[in-house]
């Protein structure tokens, strides 16, 4: 049996064909322009096979709730084209299977959980910190959805004493993703992250912030392990500048495994959200 | 059919049997001294039944990890006499029936969603404001725990600009419940809250940083609803106040219901707990 997976991301998509152990087959990746040229190359590639379902993982935001109006639609985000975009209905019209949908993070998060960092585990986190910053939990092995997907990044933040940007994000300012992610590096220094020395206090700010959402995330989730990616976790020393920051504000309030064993970096590097879908394409069969 | 339920509060414990409908019966009610003789009344009014289980809403922190060593125990609580009690030991002892075990503010949500504000929903959230802060989460119908139950009234908050009290917490000097629960205003002016004017300014700080809370838990959680009681919401126009400081900082980036809907005063006053611990009980017997 094979099945379908997207990772639709805001720059790029992934498209791929697993099978039922969940192994990865066969992948091609292209660009995200509009959805009439980028929907064109994801039904070229899946028309070639015969597939039992298709995992969705879409950037957002997006509905996810099966009840309502726009079920399936990418809603209000800032790539325009995509704005109000029936997604998942015409990935519907075009092969009439089952279909897993859910956020690009939450399709990572399920991927981490199952067969990743997180492997083995029921209460699980990804946070992905990188040109924003977006997160998905895993409670009791069922990815998080209430009323709508979390929207974890827009967490208000404590600002760092001596930081004095006020944020970029056009919602609320310094929230998480205003402070801590990339365009925050480029929104202070006037340049991008990878041309800044690891030394930089900057990475301190960014270190500070994380670790007040992961106080967070932790307090209300209780999650077992928490997975951190993203382009801002590529910055050397940057998981233990966290470390530390977390381990100080939760200061042994309550318990958490070993800090090593409880924030820890992808098992799958970049390939968690494609393998999540196919995850939740073999989960939609099953349904 | 007839079920027992406790509701163990850090000052009193309220017992309680009710039936499969649950529908609360008899209750009784007495002061929190230490585990000896508390537990000699709570035996004394249960051995009166035959009851086919028992719910348990106990004050925290407690071990809910049903592979723990330390299964229903109560932590390391301030109220030393129960430090380290094993609370559903001692009760599985005396009664060998099914026994549901939580947080007194996890029955409340529980109680609150199946019965009374939350009623119908599926993924709700309980807050309870007066000597400390605590809450408890309702996610697809069942209570949330992960690792353990979450503590969620140690969220960190941004302090407010005028706002020069440092907070109460041990831990965390000013989290949440540090800033905004009961002896915080005790710490501020020198007076119990039901001693100072409703419209002292202490009260947009506390509001604010209540705002700050139900922004995280809405972000982070995405529920349908969220019932806020305790003694703090007791104070004239504070539920007013904290919709405005929430819909300020949410600043429309998640959908949310009007958020009259949406923020709500309990349905069961103060007898969500007791009356959630009954709904734990039957759903013991139908495991």
């Amino acid at each position: 049996m094979l099945v379908g997976a997207i990772e639709a991301g805001g720059t790029k998509f992934v498209c791929a064909v697993g099978n039922e152990k969940n192994e990865l087959l066969e992948r091609v990746s292209f660009p995200t322009t509009t959805p009439e040229e980028t929907m064109k190359q994801v039904f070229a590639f899946f028309d070639r096979f015969e597939l039992a379902a298709i995992g969705i993982g879409s950037f957002g935001p997006i509905d996810v709730k099966p009840d309502s109006a726009t079920y399936g639609y990418v809603l209000s985000t800032p790539k325009l084209a995509w704005k109000d975009y029936n997604f998942l209905g015409d990935m519907k019209e075009r092969y009439d299977i089952p279909m897993g949908w859910t956020t690009d993070v939450n399709a990572a998060a399920l991927g981490e959980s199952a067969m990743g960092a997180a492997k083995g585990l029921r209460n699980t986190m990804y946070i992905t910190i990188g040109t924003g910053v977006g997160a998905g939990a895993i409670v009791d092995g069922k990815i998080l959805e209430g009323i709508g997907h979390p929207e974890m990044g827009h967490l208000l933040v404590r600002p760092h004493e001596h930081d004095h940007y006020k944020g970029f994000c056009p919602y609320h300012g310094n929230c998480l993703e205003g402070m801590a992610a990339g365009p925050s590096i480029d929104g202070r220094l006037g340049k991008a992250g990878k041309d800044i020395d690891p030394t930089d206090e900057v990475w301190d700010f960014v270190a500070y912030y994380i670790g007040q959402a992961l106080e967070a995330y932790t307090v209300i989730l209780r999650p077992e392990r928490i997975v951190l990616g993203g382009g801002v976790m590529k910055v050397p020393g940057m998981l233990e500048k966290i470390k530390t920051q977390f381990t100080t504000l939760l200061a042994d309030y309550v318990p958490v495994p070993a800090v090593d064993d409880y924030l820890v970096t992808p098992g799958f590097g970049d390939d968690a959200g494609i393998t999540g879908a196919i995850i939740l394409a073999n989960q939609s069969v099953e349904k």
